[in-house]
């Protein structure tokens, strides 16, 4: 690639100022003239019919706008929106109709003008239910006897013949012949799993914004990774035209794969057309507990052959995903599978209803969940045949560029074969990875007449996207960082942009801007070739300049060039670039902790957490750096201290953040240590690979496995509380 | 061309709806928070001193922020602008120094939190003046003694060695031999002729809005024909770079050439430069005729030799352009030796200062003046030599396209040759044209997921230039007028585009757009052929759909093309076209009129106009239409009652639409033919050429013509009001 002048540099980021001086304008910030404020009655109940709804307490609330019940949508709707579409089709089940199956589930909207009102209204809501046994647990789901939470779904016929209940969806791999691989063993390793479902917990709660025009036209202001997935959704929910229907994202305080829009977007818009008025709608933390789109939980039974050396034979993985009323999570069950040269791979994945909130995308979907078994079970093999786990895994990893050298960078800086390690301290670790998504995206870049450079897209930025970006255009057309400035537009004036979510952006979008900016480039050196009266292929560019080869008096400035263009045929100097379904590359990821166990309180502490990461190319090493920073400790405080809970009746006991905890700077390893390789990806710009997610996919089998290393307990239920830690020390004392 | 199936159909505007109910959004709408309101300080002298400006008992109005004075302004820009430039070097003159000179000169910018706040401090401001004598009247301002406007500025030598005073800028042009043709001539006639100055009146003055950010980014919301224009003009003048600002174009309430931007811009972005504040300044019709910048007015004498049988010979022009105190104008005068056939041209062109504002663009600029002289001294030729008028130009016109083909259409829709006339009745014939401007522009062009398509680019809409544009995409695309959304972009966003003047846009902007639909639908064939496995060229499109040729049955829709090219490598469909400096042709414009001329009063009614347009290809006949109804009551009344009057102090006596007579819908002749022919054009889609101008230019010539069929008396100054007419016939009658 030669020497780069611009990426590889940790320029500041674009966003930097605005959110640390707090000028960033978040959707919340935003009022309009009119607007009125949209607020949900929501259901005490985890599963329950619905026998009556009166409202006429509530219309007696000074300033209420609307009172919306599923019945009322399913009648009116149609006439509101004036579509010619299916629409009362489109929006059943956008409330609870005649039954609640979540506890906090929508079942009334109302709008009034001002919050205070609509609240109090909505909680004059008189709502007649008759509860229902409810199931949160997909352990329990499962079983006959549990609770429906679709009356008509039938059970399945699982792996072993049984029946299974409450499985709206199953998938199944296999590769090889796993009965003879297990046959052909030395050894087989059984173990059971269970990682609780989490929150994404972003920073900044689901909001929105609506407001519907004379014109019927939609314009919807809102907190999203994706301005033009929440256009396609609200349209294929309300049955309305893409082109009735203009996004605009605003500052993004954090979505982690839960902002993906239809949690407050949707329902701000038909309070909209119903009411002729603005319509803003602003979760608070309860109602993101209670009613969002968290990771999905997972019990697994993951049974491994292998090889007296080690050398892995077989592995079988029976995976039951708790995805609550919706959702999807099964196709992540064979990432366990990528990165081990195993010859007989199966796996029956079954997606599980329960009485929860349905189930969305968090950093990595399913992953941290799958490898955690698979990489904690490696650790236990390991610890069972008396291997080191870095030696078990050098035997069995796939002979894949970065593979083994990302594990070896951790060894390396962690100096693994020398650790050392005092009482009730142990080391863990583990390998995790993610190939980026391909999607599609387009962008523009435009230079103007005083040489600066504007990249145009729709894309969102969350974690520095635009930074990076505009550090790959400026080092494709050969200008500086701050000479680009980068403009997001909404749905109706920009190209498409996917979502910021799969660690898809950099890649996708990065590679769209960069044959736009090349697009530009070309562009730029016919212009000079022309002015300057020699063939492009005589030119060479760099700093804002073109120039003969070997007379570099010869010369023209990018100003003087996008000047001369308007004079020419060319026009202006502007570059189109798209980006379609070209693959990544694996991106792996290796991750060691050193943790303390407080053997009275059952608290761990992770002293030390020593990784590496392929990113194909170090476009910024700060936000390369940050990305992996955020998700050690988001993987670290899931295998400590995250979980939903749930009470027997299935209402949630820890919808806040006091009772679910997250972790502060004190949670965060007081020693990180973060090493980043470069094995170019074959179609990211400069060989990018998207790195927001590999990050997450280690900590949790690095933890559990170090908590083995420090009290010889294998945990098998994450998170590892004090409480869980505390009872399992107490058992295995007591030999229980 | 074929068959077209958007093109030539009179599609609704888009704007049409918004407009007619009042839901536009106009720039005096928009109020932001914390907003203040400018207000100017203005010189009640044409020509003053400036000895002292005491603000003291301005400030003292409660909710002043600011008054600033050119003093202020040198000294403290370079301050409040944070640029490393010259800053004060750029601000000189932007608001009166030592002098002012002309009347309602901005000599102080005032700024409070209301309106009239603002105006009354302003009003309050104590200026004393050292009065000068002023000169408003060019034919006064080049002679000898006359006051000088720029007092270092030499006379310069007229074409008869005579010196000529005031002169800032002038250009000569020589074509054959003309003092061989008139030797050559069997005639020779003498006319001169003086072109009062006008104001464009649009209906809504001058407006902006300016807001200065804590990192400084400028935002301007205005009321403008080109963002990209007064982006660049803000910048230059301010010495501000590009990327520090944002013009964001709102619904403009006409322009004709006077919306270029520099009039309240630029104010309210140094009145927010200096309070950290948002400026509001929006102009009242008295500022308007004070202080924009009007049409130039023309004196010129004018000598053609001919042949016995009326062919033209030889052609001089001597013109004085009245500049005021700035703009130009002198380049105009060429256009009336474009149609004809004349060996020997040859013109001296003078711009004079004088106290009057300076001049901007309007419609056609000088091209109405100047073809009113030429056209006038043809008609009279023809009266003179006993040859009809029209006999005399197809004598000789130039043998190209649509020249003589517009002409006989008049001729034949007037029944020229048999025309009828009572008493006081007279008709005119004349030609006019103009060749549209060629611009730098570029147009995006997005098909999404529906089928549905996207215009985006950076242009502002006027003259219903985003119909004609959507219809040539959808045209060029094969979809629908009603699938195609325009939506224009702020300077951040959008691909430069040229302001809407000159006729340029739908010439430009246009190609530029086809050109994008073009590559859009490149895309869609591609994507369309490799779904259906055959090749490009065995494809054929239409009505959003694809098929393969002679198997219809085998097609995909638009909507299901876009939804796989995501799919696949290609990546969204969005297409970029961009467009330069390849020419247009001549628009040639045929107008006849017939007047009745009240003997009592003078007063002229124009009866009917009949006039044919050569527009390249009909895109929209409404808005063909609408161009030339507009036009031509704009001639009319130019030839009829528009006026800008000073007194000899060099006040302005009529600044009001009291006293300035705009046309009425009861000037408008009551019968009025358009004709609309098409002579395509080489570089405009479809053939395209811009139609906003030619229908303008030869009005005047008409009704004056008109005027001396009815009276006999061949008026030499417009507008021929009443009283000029009056006393014309009068002096006619005494033989004076």
């Amino acid at each position: 690639m030669g020497e780069f002048k611009v990426i590889g540099k940790g320029v500041v980021r674009t966003d930097a100022v605005d959110k640390v001086t707090g000028r960033a304008i978040y959707t919340v910030d935003l009022t309009l003239p009119r607007m009125i404020y949209g607020a949900f009655v929501r259901s005490p109940y985890a599963h329950a019919r619905i026998k009556r709804i009166d409202a006429s307490k509530a219309w007696k609330v000074p300033g209420v706008v609307a009172i919306i019940t599923q019945e009322q949508l399913s009648k009116d709707y149609a006439l509101v929106v004036e579509e010619e579409v299916h629409a009362a089709e489109r929006v059943r089940r956008l409330l609870a109709g005649d039954k609640v199956r979540y506890y906090g589930e929508k079942v009334a909207l109302v709008g009034a003008e001002t919050l205070e009102a609509a609240k109090e209204a909505a909680s004059l809501v008189e709502v007649e239910y008759e509860p229902l046994p409810a199931v949160t647990d997909l352990r329990e789901a499962v079983k006959e006897g549990a609770p429906l939470i679709w009356e008509d779904r039938e059970p399945v016929q699982g792996p072993n013949g049984e029946l299974l209940y409450n499985v709206v969806s199953e998938s199944h791999h296999q590769e090889g012949d796993v009965e003879q691989g297990f046959a052909e063993s030395d050894y087989i390793f059984e173990d059971e799993f269970y990682v609780h479902r989490v929150h994404q917990t972003y920073l900044e709660p689901q909001a929105t914004i609506a407001s519907v025009d004379e014109k019927g036209k939609i314009t919807v202001w809102t907190s999203t990774q994706g301005i033009f997935a929440v256009r396609s959704n609200i349209a294929r929910s309300l049955g309305i035209p893409l082109s009735r229907i203009n996004v605009i994202g605003m500052t993004i305080g954090g979505g982690f794969g839960g902002k993906y829009g239809g949690i407050t977007d949707v329902y701000a818009v038909i309070l909209s057309l119903f009411t002729h008025r603005p319509v803003k709608i602003v979760y608070n933390r309860e109602e993101e507990f209670l009613d969002a789109n968290p990771a999905p939980g997972l019990y697994v039974r993951i049974k491994t052959g292998v090889k007296k050396d080690g050398t892995l034979v077989a592995r079988y993985v029976y995976a039951l995903w708790n995805v609550g009323v919706g959702g999807g999570a099964s196709w992540a069950t064979g990432a366990f599978a990528r990165l081990y040269k195993v010859p007989h791979i199966k796996w029956d994945a079954y997606e599980v209803a329960t009485n929860t909130p349905p189930v969305g995308a968090y950093r990595a979907p399913g992953y941290p969940q799958i490898i955690f078994a698979g990489e904690t079970q490696l650790n236990r093999i390991a610890m069972e045949l008396e291997i080191d786990p870095v030696e078990l895994r050098l035997r069995n990893l796939r002979d894949e560029p970065g593979f083994r050298e990302t594990l070896m960078v951790v060894v390396e800086k962690s100096d693994w074969f020398n650790k050392e390690k005092g009482e009730n301290e142990g080391w863990g670790i583990a390998m995790g990875w993610w190939q980026n998504a391909s999607s599609p995206a387009a962008v523009f870049v435009s230079v103007h007449e005083d040489g600066s450079v504007k990249v145009f897209c729709g894309m969102m930025d969350i974690t520095g996207s635009e930074t990076g970006i505009s550090q790959v255009v400026a080092e494709t057309l050969g200008v500086n960082y701050e000479d680009v400035t980068f403009v997001r537009g909404d749905t109706d004036s920009s190209p498409f942009s996917p979502p910021s979510g799969g660690s898809t952006i950099t890649f996708s979008v990065g590679s769209a801007a960069k044959r736009a900016a090349e697009d530009a480039l070309r562009q730029i050196l016919e212009v000079a070739a022309k002015q300057l009266d020699v063939k492009v292929e005589d030119l060479e560019w760099g700093n804002k300049r073109v120039w003969v080869k070997g007379d570099p008096e010869r010369s023209l400035s990018y100003a003087e060039i996008a000047r001369a263009a308007m004079r020419t045929s060319s026009g202006p100097i502007v570059g189109k670039g798209t980006f379609g379904a070209d693959p990544s590359d694996v991106a792996t990821f290796a991750q060691a902790v050193k943790v303390r166990v407080d053997e009275e309180t059952g608290e761990i502490t992770v002293i030390k957490s020593v990784q590496a990461l392929d990113v194909g190319r170090v476009v910024n090493p700060i936000l390369c750096e940050g990305q992996v920073e955020g998700a050690i400790t988001q993987s670290i405080s899931w295998g400590t201290m995250e979980e939903m809970k749930y009470d027997a009746s299935g209402a949630m006991v820890n919808p806040n953040l006091g009772d679910y905890q997250i972790p502060t700077i004190a949670d965060v390893p007081s020693q990180v240590e973060i090493s980043l390789l470069e094995f170019p990806s074959r179609h990211g710009p400069y060989g990018v690979k998207g790195i927001g997610e590999p990050p997450i996919t280690a900590g949790l089998a690095a933890v559990v496995s170090a908590v083995a290393d420090a009290t010889k307990l294998w945990m098998h239920e994450v998170p590892v509380t004090p409480e869980r830690l505390i009872l399992s020390m107490e058992r295995s004392k007591v030999g229980v």
